[in-house]
Formats: C-alpha cells, structure tokens, sequence
C-alpha cells in the first residue's frame, strides 16, 4: 500500500505519527500546500515523504499520484477540496478516504425546511463509476463522522433487534489558557469547517418522512458526556452521520447533536449575525478576502493548541429501540480521548488526534483484506467488529454505557 | 467663512445637507477619498464643491486648503485620520473643527486602571502654539462629544451652584429591518469607531483622582431616556466627554455611559474574544488585512439604513448637585432625534444627522463672531446659551428633564 495523504494539517500530523508506529504500509507521501508544512508532518522514518501540492487543483493531484505510484488517496483537507481530490483519484484509479464529505448547499426556497443539495451527494453521484471500476472511496472514515457510523453498525449487528433512534452526540470538556493561564476562546478544531457545519440548516433522518432540515441549533438538548466530561448544551447539526448512517443501517429516526455549549452557539449566532461566516469575498480596501477566512486566521492554529490545552473529548453514538432480548435498551457508544494522554504519547491535540486514529485503523484493515468493497461506501457499510478491536490494539479502546 | 468638510461618509453628507439651508459661508468643498462619494454629498448649490483627497496626507490637505483658500477645516472622518488634519490646518495657519479626538494608546502595564496616552492628548499637546498663532481648534463638536460638553456648561453656568457628577448618557431604541421586515444586526455609526471607544479601557474623572481607567463594560445600569425611548442598559465606555469637561466645567466626577444593549454588548465581547476588533494587519492567503476593517466591510453602511430604520436616538447630560435655590438638584439636559423625522426632512438617518447639526451650528457661530476663541478649545470652553438657542431655530430643540 502506497499512501498519498493531502493535507498536513493537524489531522494530517496526526495520521503520519500514528501510522509511524505501523508496518501495513510501503510508503505515505505527505502533501501541502506548503512543503514547509509538510516536511514538519513527516516523521523521522524513510516510508515517509513531503511533497508540496494545491488540493484545488486537480491535475496537480493526478501528477503527485503518478509519481508516487499511490494506490490510496487520504484527505486531510478542508472539505472545499473533497471534490477535486475525489475525481483526481477516480481518474488516476486509485483507492480514495476522506474524513469530511463534499459540501451541501441549502434549498433555495425552504433552506429551514427542506433539503437542497444534500453533503455528499455529488460523490454518491458517482457511487456507479466507482463501483464499475473495481475501486473504493470510503467516505467519512474520521471519528465523526467514522467511528460514530462504526458503533451504529456496531448497534444495528449486536445490540439490537430494532432501533429507534441513532444520535450522534459530540461532548467536550477541553479548555485553552493563554501564557498566564487564563482561559481564551481558542476552538480545538478548524473554525472553517466548525462554521460550516454548525451555521448550515441541520438536518435529521426519519423512516417517514427521509431527509429535512431544521433552523441552526434546534432541539437543545443536555448530555451527560462519560468519564468525567458532564453535562453539556448539545444542538442539531448538519454532519455526514446523517446522510450515511441510513443508507446501511435500519432505524426510525437518525440526528447528530454538536456539544457547542452555551459560549460558542453564542459566538457562532454572532458571526453569522455580522456576515463574518460568509466564503464569498468581500472588498476592504482594495483587497478581495473572505471573511470566514479571516476569522480562522485570527484565532490560533487548532493543530498548536496541544500544550495550552486541557480535558477530554467524546465522541459517540446513543441508540434506543429494542434489544435482542427483545427489551427495551438505550446505549451511548463513545470514544473519549484525554488531550494531556495525545500529547504525551504523539504530540497531538486530542481532537485531531481522535480524527486521525480512525484512517489509519481503517487503511490497516484494507491493506490486511479484512475491510474490502468497491463503490462510494461509508464506514457503516463494513462489518464493525474487527475496527474495533483494532482501535483497541492502537491502545485508544472504546467504551459502552448502558443506559437503560 | 470657506470651509473645507473633510470625509463625505454618513456625517460629511449630512453636514452638507444641513449647511446648504444656511447663508453663513461663502463655500463648502466637500472631500473625501473617493471623489464620487464626495459628488454624491454635494449638494446643487453653487456655494459647494466635491474634490479627492486621502486624509491620512497631510501635505494633500494643505494644498486643499492652498487651493480653495480655506479659513475653517471640519474633520468627519473615523479618528484615525485626527491628527494629520489637524496637523494640516496648524500648518496652513486656519481653524480647525472635529467630531472625535486623536486616539488614546492604553497604558502598557495597568491598562484596566491608570490612563496610558489621553484621548485627544496630542491635540492639546500643540494648544500653545495654536493660541500663539492666533487660531482656534474647537475639538469634540458633534453630538457626543459636542452637544453633551455644552449641556455641562450649560448646567454649570444655570442650574447649578456645585455639581457632583456629569454622567454623558446615549441610548436609542433604532431597529433596522431587511427586505423583509426582519430586525437585523446593523450598527447605525461606524462599527470601526464604536469598536474603539467600547472596547478601549474605559475613562473616568474623579475630582480628588484624577484621570483612571477600568475594564471595559463597567458600572452597568439601566437609565430611563425620554420621548418614548424607555429604559436600555449602558456602561462606561472611552469618550471625548471625560477628557474634557474637567478642563472647563467644575465637578467632582464626570462619566460616559453609552446604552449599547445586552445584544451589542455580546457583539463587541465576541468580536474581542476572537480578536477580530483588532486594527493590525493579518495575513489572510497572501493579502494583508486589518480584522476590524473586514468586520465593517461585512456590515451595511451605516450612512445608507436610514429607508430600513426606525426609532429614536437620544444624546444627552445627566448633573446631579446642589441647584442654584442650594437644594439637591438632578436633571436629564437631552436632544433626541426621531429617525422618519431626518430620513423626510434631510434624507439621513439620525445617529448622523444628529453628529452634523452641531459643527454647522459651531460654524455659523464661529462666522457670526457669536463664538470665538484662540488655542485647542472644547465646546464647553464657550457660552452654550447661544449654540442651543441656535440648534432650537434649526429646528432641533433640546430637553430638560428635572428627575429629583
């Protein structure tokens, strides 16, 4: 297996250094648009390479795989660059993952209400021509979306005869200080993509009714997040886990509730209220910027927070229906992950880190055969139990809260 | 009298607008750094002309002067510009007015409780050698500073013998509305300036202490305004007022409380938390851009919402002492303004027009020889009887409101 990872970001740092540890791969070829970036994500280990490549342009992608002989495409990239990574490896007709799903785009009339271009629609498009060529794109194979849509298929096989509801529930209780050690508004993951999902039109799933959407931040709701996080303000959000989960796992109703908490609905209603969440350029004083990027340029680089950060994160999957002994069960399935544990062990920040883990784990099982298939799949479309255990091996075990 | 107005922003066009009514000058050159916003601000009375200038070139605002044979220079552009005009009318040898003063520098050290550089410091810095060259500089003359240091004086000179506290109070109850009708988050005066003086460390005057500053939003309260406004929460906040009543106006304390509301308070705190109030340069994909400026270029122009805004705004003095009867005395000196009444009568919205009235109202009295005076000079430095008699006769009368 040769890798091309696209992205040296947090999430791409954190791949190398996990898959550093592992033998399954021949090479990893890590690419940015800086070199300077890149060559920093490369771990000390002659398997690994940096190269310098603009994700937004396809050809360049194609040229790097060629060079490379590549055989899986990883994307570690924001999701404005799924859609020309995605058709750079469907016509170099290599294997394709990514951790985040090509964007949607509101209904025009009834953005609140109902559905326009759905996330992920235009690579499901191409489900087909994949599948035609005997080749894999496995998408949304982060933590969430990725193991979130593992423990539901987890759920659907082993704990349940009939399932309710699947709701992803995302909790954190990390916190950044500032030198002297007070506490500063510093998101943990990149504020990009955190706007993106948070301010677009939720939306939810059910047996009924399909895909709709809801106003930004309905149906609050409170979660007791596991191993000491506690009680956190949970909100709907437009996440892939919705648009995946249904395709391959039967339930009635299927949601993904974002832990934002009260601070930051607050300053995400802000942004938006100024337009400061828009993409299209604005002009200010003869320069074209977008505002959403100035934004991300003003707050710290998620990926540099590690040493100033503190706490846990969670990330899971709460199922209800009816269990296989044909009694009512409620589960939280989760993953919690302490960032002082990731830095220590990988000097990663634990968000990205808990992002990362998940792609190597699942490019393991690829190179060993055990996860095969061809087609635009998500994580849920494989049998969930060699993941996990796998994930267990990687020293980063998952746990099961029963709650009912 | 041949005046130069310099910026033809909300404030330059309403100046314009109101002086066109009077007879008091013998031209108006209206400049602003794009010469299409000044043509758009002029006027179609002979007595007015548009011409191109950057405010930040001093050498340019003199040979404006040279050009047009300029006596009087009226600053309305953001503070940032102060002190090359200023500088440009000292060298030219003719008077100056402004609406905001040169900007304060917070202390390095103790920023949150002792006064770094004074707002409008440099301008009295150079008060001798206006005085010696026999020219007036009469800073602070809009609304607030401007109308709310002539209430001082006005409550000193005829309402009281002994003042305790001068409290500036702003508050408005001005919804903006979109295509819609649905009230949106739209700041009615430049959002670069109100950033400055709301998210500065906050100044206050006490008698026995001088000069001190505290966090910002300090000493919330809720203070009723008249005419229909009601109650609004307001906190200290930098301005003009506290630096320069003391210097004229006996008492044992002087205040400024602007009634932002709960909502806008939110605003300016998120915007800091994120670092997006900030005026350096940040590097967003290879161009360089102040944050703040992208925060004002995302928001509407706070000259065009007139048409979409409703309410009233209200400037006005809170003295409380001991009356000239030697009882306790507590009274509200005001001046509100209802936007349809600005919006049918001058086309512009009322947070601007209410600044303009008062510099065109200073000039007519500059030119009448009714005011007049050499050195840096505030607008409490003069007799304020004949300013509010005048304000009156252009049809904008001021209130008293006896609350004790």
């Amino acid at each position: 297996m040769r890798v091309l990872v696209i992205g040296a970001g947090g999430v791409g740092s954190a791949v190398a250094a996990i898959a550093a540890r592992r033998e399954f791969f021949e090479t990893m070829v890590v690419a940015d648009y800086s070199l300077a970036r890149a060559s920093n994500a490369v771990p000390a280990d002659a398997r690994f390479t940096a190269a310098e490549v603009d994700a937004s342009d396809q050809s360049a992608v194609e040229a790097l795989i060629a060079e490379h002989r590549i055989t899986h495409v990883l994307n570690a990239v924001d999701p404005r660059f799924v859609l020309p990574i995605f058709a750079a490896a469907q016509a170099a007709g290599v294997d394709y993952l990514d951790m985040a799903m090509s964007l949607s785009r509101p209904h025009p009339t009834a953005p609140y209400s109902e559905t326009g271009v759905l996330l992920g629609e235009e690579q499901f498009a191409a489900s087909d021509a994949w599948r035609d060529a005997g080749r894999l794109a496995l998408v949304g194979i982060g933590v969430e979306p990725g193991l979130s849509d593992i423990f539901a298929r987890y759920a659907a096989d082993h704990l349940f005869s009939e399932i309710d509801e699947i709701g992803i529930r995302d909790g954190a209780n990390l916190v950044v200080t500032d030198d002297s050690g007070n506490e500063i508004f510093a998101p943990s993951f990149s504020i990009w993509t955190t706007i993106e999902e948070c301010l677009n039109p939720p939306v939810v799933w059910e047996a009924d009714r399909g895909w709709f959407t809801t106003e930004p931040f309905s149906e609050p709701e409170i979660f007791d997040f596991p191993e000491g996080i506690g009680p956190v303000e949970c909100v709907n959000v437009e996440h892939e886990e919705v648009l995946l989960v249904p395709r391959w796992v039967k339930a009635k109703r299927v949601t993904f509730k974002y832990g934002l908490g009260a601070e930051f609905i607050g300053v995400l209603r802000t942004l938006h209220a100024l337009g400061l969440d828009k993409t299209e350029p604005v002009s200010v004083k003869g320069v074209e910027v977008s505002p959403r990027d100035v934004v991300a340029a003003c707050l710290p680089d998620p990926a540099t927070l590690g040493d100033r950060m503190s706490g846990k994160t969670c990330a899971g999957t709460w199922v209800t229906g009816t269990g296989v002994d044909g009694r009512p069960r409620e589960v939280y399935l989760y993953h919690v992950v302490d960032n002082a544990w990731t830095m220590a062990e990988y000097g990663a920040q634990a968000v990205v880190w808990q992002t990362a883990i998940n792609p190597v784990v699942a490019l393991e099982l690829l190179a060993a055969g055990t996860w095969s298939g061809n087609g635009v799949l998500g994580p849920e479309a494989f049998d969930a139990v060699p993941f996990l255990d796998l994930l267990t091996a990687y020293g980063s075990p998952w746990g099961l809260r029963e709650q009912r």
